[in-house]
């Protein structure tokens, strides 16, 4: 099967684990920002990329992410973690993040990763980012 | 001694865990939400307040965050969580955080949030921040 | 479909994510319990049972664990989590548990839980297991 | 000021954070690995050592826990974490820990340690425990 690139939003299905949950009863606020990278992961993965490769020449470190949390998780939830890329920079990846369970509206999120080097002096610095990566990737039309 | 109320800011000094690491080598971002809230937390305490009281009548919510990561943070590295409130409103409390190690800034965030009371009916309902609260807490002068 | 019942052992297949790695590159040791109640709550899902229930009557603490760690796990690995039944008593449930990695043996653990019930009164009381959740399993044949 | 070599155990003193608790109300058991973790690294702090030194020889993987939970853990309870050496052995070092709030024992645990080194070929091996750090510890005489 040829491979959809290039890719554009990744869609991840999820449980609620038991440790996920806090004293309130629901999802506690730091795990969103862990399931949208899981989302991104496995958006790398069926873009046939992993995105830190043992010996790897390159790192993406996160710059910035923003949440908006509207409803939500509780354990044994099921619910659907959707990225999409919403810019393609030279320097820099930005993407939009959708949580849902059912119709329901859970979060909204983003974040803005870059590209770094590490020199043999073990200094590392900033990079463009590689083009046999981002041909991989395109920014997706809808962003709602 | 009296407690100097209201607080408008306060600043945790925390050591970075090794669990906390990942195998970039750094903190992984998702424990800077975290931290903001472990200082947040704190200023409650600092404010003869707790966040979350067994029975409580009220919960707290978070509705929005951000954080924009500016250097990396180590395994062993002491550093220091300052959070400021940054609005105070009749429905909603926004902070401001800086984080800095030493001389070196690491990251900055925001985090929005409101409150709820849970009815005799299950049913959780936003509500005005109480006073009783609010009162503890002023704007802090400076949002830098 | 009639439901396999009573259930001696479940298996879960599972990636290991970023934030679950440390600055040693591998998996933090502190997840594998972590992966063991994962695959026991899917156990109970398989069962028909949910392990915590919103307004449910029991709680199901944990009393003992222990875990033998033999090799490493890495970002993006596929692993097996197999969790078998070990002894059923009137109290208690103990599980054994074996981690893979294809044919390389992850690691092995147990696990001990008891049954609680929530009095009126807001205490907690131990309970014998109720024979309505200990009937849907069964104490594996095979442990090793 | 003399540092009081050797080192036999290390007592920690430590707040619940609210992101450490779950849908049950209480601390999730997998933080107790944590808990004795921090202690243990704080305990080489005392004894003039990092266990995880960026660039360094050495790798000090977990080969063996076990736990046994006795009363929970609430959000902001202060309790204390008391590590022991139990066996300081050739290869392996196992300690001992306590978990207490106030009178209250709260678990006891227990966690095996060996060394590694990283070969240039990027093998890992088994290593003898290096004498400028067993030196620098000794077995508790009481490991109640």
């Amino acid at each position: 099967m040829a491979a959809p690139f290039p890719i554009r939003e990744h869609r991840l299905t999820r449980r609620v684990q038991f440790y996920e949950t806090d004293a309130a009863g629901i999802v506690h606020f730091s795990w969103y920002p862990r399931y949208m990278e899981e989302a991104e992961h496995a958006m790398w993965r069926a873009a046939g990329l992993s995105i830190h490769e043992a010996g790897g020449e390159h790192g993406w470190p996160r710059v910035a992410i923003t949440f908006d949390y509207v409803a939500p998780l509780r354990f044994e939830d099921v619910f659907d973690v959707t990225i999409r890329v919403a810019e393609l920079g030279t320097r820099s990846l930005r993407y939009a993040c959708d949580m849902t369970r059912g119709d329901t509206r859970i979060a909204t999120g983003s974040m803005t990763i870059v590209c770094v080097t590490h020199g043999d002096d073990g200094q590392v610095r900033s990079a463009p980012l590689p083009p046999a990566i981002t041909s991989r990737f395109a920014v997706a039309e809808s962003q709602s």
